[in-house]
C-alpha cells in the first residue's frame, strides 16, 4: 500500500515518514509541503537517510491522489480545505487528518478556540476509548486526536468508565518543545527553552481543552470540566500528564487500580505500571506506548493519574498508523515500536 | 558578621556561600560537612574559586561556636540534633535550619511525613506570609521553608488572603534536579534525567505536603487540603509551579488580578508579570525574586495561579539569607541579587 | 537463535536488549547482572516493557551456556574472565564481548592502560575496517570496539587507507553521559552534567587512545599517533568527534571527497553526507549508522573529519549485532535500525 | 556614569544590562534596538525585573549621545556603521564594539572573512594579552574580542609567551547556543539542539580563525595557524575549548605547568586549575572567570590546554566591562562575579 505523507518537512511529517519506513505493508508515495516545496527531504529529516534524496511536493490534491492512505500533517484551518479537495477523489483512500479540523463534533467549539469555519467530524483516532475500534475499522476518514488530549483520555477514561472520579479534572502537563512544532518563534529557541520550564496557554484557553471535555464527558456520560494548564520542558519529546479528579465516593486504593487493570489488561499500546513506580517520558521515547499509573491521594481525596507518552509517537504519528491499522484491517500493532530509546 | 555553614558540600550549602560572597556584612566563617570534612571545598564547589583552599570541617558545636550566623543545611533529622547542641553555646547566634526539622508545627505531621521525633517549631522563613516579617524581626531561630511550599504560598497566599479561592487546592509542580540534593541515586543521573520528565512522590505522601497545607490554611482561616504531585525536569535548577483552587463565588478575572496587585505591591522580591505573561524558570535562575501569574479560569472555575522560583535561591538559600537579614535588622533586600542568569 | 546478555542492567545491556527485540532471528535467553541479580528487568529497562516481568540471573557459565550468543556487556576485566570460564562450553557459542578486554593485540598497552593481565585478543569488530568483514564471517569470538574509536576509525580510515593523511592525529570528541555508564558518580549526576560540557581523560590517558592508534596504524601501514581529548556534553546519547590529521601532499578537497565517496559507496550503515552539511548527533539517535562529513582546512593544510554516531548504538551495541550477522552468516544489516530518532 | 546599550533586545545586551545592574559606577541610560525599537524591555529580557518597563529606542547616533559609555551590541557590519556616527560627538565616550567590526587589523583578512569595508581596528579589550592593560588604560574605542577566540587566546597565550609551543594549533570548541545569538534559523530551535551536539564552519571558515591567529601570531612573535572546529552543545551558555599545539622541544609537564602558574599568578579572572582536575563550563556560569588545565601528552607530544568560559560573560560583556573598568581608570574587578552559578 503506497502513502502519501503532507507536511513531510514537519516533525509530525518527519515522525510518519520514520514509523512508515518501519511498516512492513507500507510504501512511500508522494512528500508534499508548502514552504520546502521542492527541496529535498533530506535538508528537512537528516536522521532520514534512506529517504534524503526525495524531492518535496506541493501540497495539491492531484500529488496526494492515487494513494492508498493520506496523511495530512498540516496546520490545523489547512488540513480542511486539503481534505475537502481529496473528497472528490474518490472513497477508498484513507484520510487521516494529524491536525485539528475534524476532531471537534461541536462547532461552536472550533469557533470558539480555532476560529473560521468548521471543516465537520471524523471518526476520533483513539482505539482505547470505549467501543471506538469498531468505529475505527473500515473508516475511511480519522481525526488524529491532539497530542494532550491523547494522554488526558488514556489516564482518565478508565477511571470515569468505571465511575470513580467525579467531573472536576485538573490537568497539569508538561511537553517536549516537538510538540510546538517546527515554527520560527523566539520563545522556541534552544536558549529560551534549555535550563527552563515555563507555561503558556493558561486559564482555559488552549485548544486542547475542549477535546479534552468531549472525550472525558463521552466516557463519563456526563458534561466533564477540564482545567488544563500545558507548560513546555527542556526535552525535545515526550508528553507527562497530571490528571487528577474527586474521587467517587467509597473508592479505594484498590478499587481504583482493579478498574485499571481490568480496562487495560488486554491494551497493546497502555501499560500500567507495576504498584509505587510512577511514570517517566524516557520510558516511551520513540514508542507507541503510553506509561500510566493511577493511585487515590487520600488526603485530598483525589484520583491522581499520570501518564507518560512521546508526543510525536503515540501523541501523534504512532496514534494516526495504530488507527490506520485498524481502518486498512490490519494487525492493530503491525509495524509499531513498543520500545522506547532509553537512556 | 560571620557565618558558618554547615553542609558546605553540597548544592544547598554551595548557594548559601555563594550568596553570602556577594553579601556587604558577612564573612564566611567555618565550613562543615560530614563524609567530605577534611578535603577542600575547591573539590566540591568548583564554582567558588575564592573559597577553593578552605578546609571542610566535621560538623560539630564547637567548630559552629563564635558565629554571629549558623547555616544548618543538613539532611531531615540531622540539623535538629545539631541544633541541640548549639543551643548550650548561648541565645546571640542565628541559628538557620536550612532542612525540615523546625518548619512543621504539628508533631504528628512530622511523625507522619518524617518520623522520628519531632525537634520543635522555629519562626517560619517566608517573610511574605501576612505578619510575618514581625516575627522574623530579632529572631534568633528561623526555619526555612522548603523549596516547593515556598512557591506554593508565594502563588495562592494573596487569594485566600483575600478570600477569593476554596480550600480543594491542587498543585502539580516541576523542579530542577538540584532540588533532590547531590545524593547518589540512579534515578539522579545525567543520562536518566536528560531529555525526561518524570513524577515522584504522588499521591499525598511527598513531605512537603503538610508545610503547604499549614501555610495555606494560616492564611485562609481555615482547613485548606493540597493535592500535590511533584515532578522531576531535565535542568539543574527551577521550579515552576502550577497552583488551582476553586474560586470563590463570584470572584472575576480583575477582581482577582487587583488583589494580587494589591498584595504583591510593595514585596520587593515577589513580581506579579504584566497580563498575559507567564512564568518561565529562566525569568528568575540565580535570583532570589519569584514570577508569577494568575488568571481565573472561567470554564472550570478555577483560579490557576503559576509561579516560578529558582529552588536554590528564594527556594532555600536566598530565602534563608532574606529572613536573616530581617532578624538582624538589616535591609531585608541587601546582598540579595534580584537579577537572573539568562538565556 | 537464542541470545544471552550479562550486564542486562546497564546501558549497553539495555541497548542490547532493544534491538535483540527488533531482529527477527533472535530470542532472549537469560539475562544476568551482578548487583541487580535477582530483581527484575524492569526496574532498570524501563523502556522495555515486552522484558518487564523477567528475572535477572547471576553471571554464571552455567547460566551463560546452550545459547548461540552470548553478549557480555561487563565492566573490563570481568568479561575475561567469564570468557575464559565460557571457553570451557565449546566452541560453538558465539561471545560478544563489549568491553575492552579482547580489543588491544598489545599486552604492553593493556598493562599501561588498563593494568592486570590481557585476557588476549579477539577478531575486532568493526566491518568497515579493510578486510575485516572477512575475517568476521564465522567468528565465534568478537571484540566490540570502544565508542570513541568506532567514531574515529570510521572517521579516518577512508583518508588513510588512500594515503592523504600524516599520522599526528588530534581527535576531540563529545559523548552523552550514558558513555560513562550507569556508575553512581557525583560528576555523572543529573545537576553536574546538565548545561555543561567538561573535559576528562585529558593528555593521553584515555583508555580508547591506543584502541585508536592500533586501528589507524593497521589502515595506515606506518605507527600513527592521536592525541585524543574527550568531553562530556549534556546529552543522553551521541558522540561527535572531529578528528584532524596533516593533509598529504598534494591532497586537494576534491580527491579527498572522492576518496571518501569511494570507500563508503557500499557501506550500509556510514552515510558521507551531502557537501556543506556537517553532522549532528541527532541525526544517528537510537540507530546504527554513522553521518560523516570531510573537508580540507586548506589555511591549516589538514584533513578534517567529523562524524556522529550512537554511542549505544552503533557505538556500541548495534555494531555488535552487525558483526554478530556477520558471523553467524546473516545479512549484515539485519534488525538494525538505519533511521534515528528526531527530533 | 551613563552607560547606553544599542543591541538591547538580544543576549549579549541582555548580559550587559545584567552586569551594568550590578555595577556601582554605571547608571544605565539608553537602551536601543532595531526591529524590537518601541517595545519595552521586559517582553525581551524578562530576567531584568529592573528595567521591565524601559522603552527601547531606535539606534541612532542621536540617542545614544551624551554617555560615558555605549556598549554597540549589534550584528557585524552595523556597529562599524553606528561607531562611525558616533565619531562625530566627539572623544570623550567611551564606545565598545561587542561585534566583530574593529577586531582585524588586516583588512584582507576582514574582506575574506566577513566582506565589505573594514570598518578599521580597535584597541583590542582582552587585559590578559601581553602589554595589552596599557593600551587599554585611557582608551576611548575597544573592540570586544570574539567568544572563541577569547576563551584560545587566554588557553594558549602562556604556552607561546613562553616559546613552549609550536605554530600548528588545533581547536575544537563546543559553544552554548546563545553564542549564536537570537537570531530565528531552524536548527537553533530548541528540538534541534537538544539532545545533540553538532559541528558547523569546519574547515578553515569560521569567521573566528584570523582573529586567533591575529592574536597568537602577536604572542609568539611567529606566524600561528589555527584549524579552528567549532560545535554547538545542549547548553544556553558557555564555552569549552580544548587546544593543542606541537610541544617545543625538551618541554616537560613540569616547566608547562610552571609557565602557566606564572603567566596567571596575578590574573584576578583566569584561574589555573590544581593538577588533576579538568575544566567544565560549569564553573564558570554566569562569571566573568576561565577555568584552565593543561598538561603535556606525551604520546602525541602535544600541549594539550582545556578552557572554560561562560561566552556571554567573560566571553562578551564581562569582557568587554573588565576593558572599560581599565579603560577609565576603575579598578579592573570592579564589579565584575567571580562567582559561578552552579550546578
Amino acid at each position: 500500500m503506497r502513502a502519501a505523507v503532507a507536511g513531510a518537512s514537519g516533525y509530525a511529517g518527519g515522525e510518519l515518514l520514520r514509523l512508515l519506513l518501519g511498516h512492513p505493508e507500507f510504501e512511500i508515495g508522494a512528500l508534499t509541503a508548502a514552504s520546502s516545496a521542492g527541496s529535498r527531504l533530506g535538508a528537512h529529516q537528516p536522521h532520514l537517510p534512506q529517504l534524503a534524496d526525495r524531492v518535496i511536493d506541493d501540497t495539491t490534491a492531484d500529488v496526494l491522489a492515487g494513494h492508498d492512505v493520506v496523511f495530512l500533517a498540516l496546520p490545523h484551518g489547512h488540513s480542511g480545505a486539503v481534505a475537502a479537495q481529496l473528497a472528490e477523489l474518490g472513497e477508498d483512500t484513507v484520510v487521516v487528518d494529524c491536525g485539528a479540523d475534524h476532531r471537534l463534533a461541536d462547532p461552536a467549539a472550533w469557533q470558539e478556540f480555532y476560529g473560521g469555519e468548521h471543516a465537520g467530524t471524523w471518526p476520533y483516532g483513539l482505539p482505547e476509548l470505549p467501543g471506538q475500534r469498531d468505529v475505527l475499522k473500515g473508516a475511511r476518514r480519522i481525526a488524529v486526536p491532539g497530542c494532550y488530549p491523547t494522554s488526558v483520555l488514556l489516564a482518565l477514561t478508565p477511571a470515569f468508565a468505571a465511575g470513580l472520579a467525579g467531573p472536576d479534572v485538573v490537568v497539569v502537563a508538561a511537553s517536549g518543545t516537538s510538540g510546538a512544532g517546527k515554527s520560527l518563534k523566539p520563545h522556541l529557541l534552544g536558549s529560551e527553552v534549555i535550563g527552563s520550564v515555563s507555561a503558556y496557554g493558561v486559564g482555559g484557553v488552549h485548544r486542547h481543552t475542549p477535546e479534552m471535555e468531549q472525550g472525558l464527558s463521552a466516557v463519563a456520560g456526563t458534561p466533564v470540566r477540564v482545567s488544563f494548564t500545558p507548560t513546555l520542558a527542556p526535552m525535545s519529546r515526550g508528553i507527562l500528564a497530571t490528571c487528577t479528579a474527586p474521587a467517587a465516593p467509597g473508592v479505594t486504593r484498590e478499587s481504583l487500580r482493579a478498574a485499571y487493570e481490568s480496562a487495560l489488561r488486554d491494551e497493546p499500546f497502555v501499560r500500567l505500571l507495576p504498584e509505587g513506580v510512577w511514570p517517566a517520558t524516557s520510558m516511551t521515547y520513540g514508542a507507541n506506548t503510553a506509561a500510566l499509573q493511577v493511585t487515590l491521594d487520600t488526603r485530598a481525596d483525589r484520583v491522581v493519574a499520570v501518564i507518560a507518552i512521546d508526543n510525536l509517537t503515540k501523541g501523534t504519528a504512532g496514534g494516526a498508523l495504530q488507527s490506520v491499522n485498524l481502518a486498512l484491517g490490519l494487525p492493530e500493532e503491525l509495524g509499531l515500536p513498543t520500545t522506547g530509546v532509553a537512556p
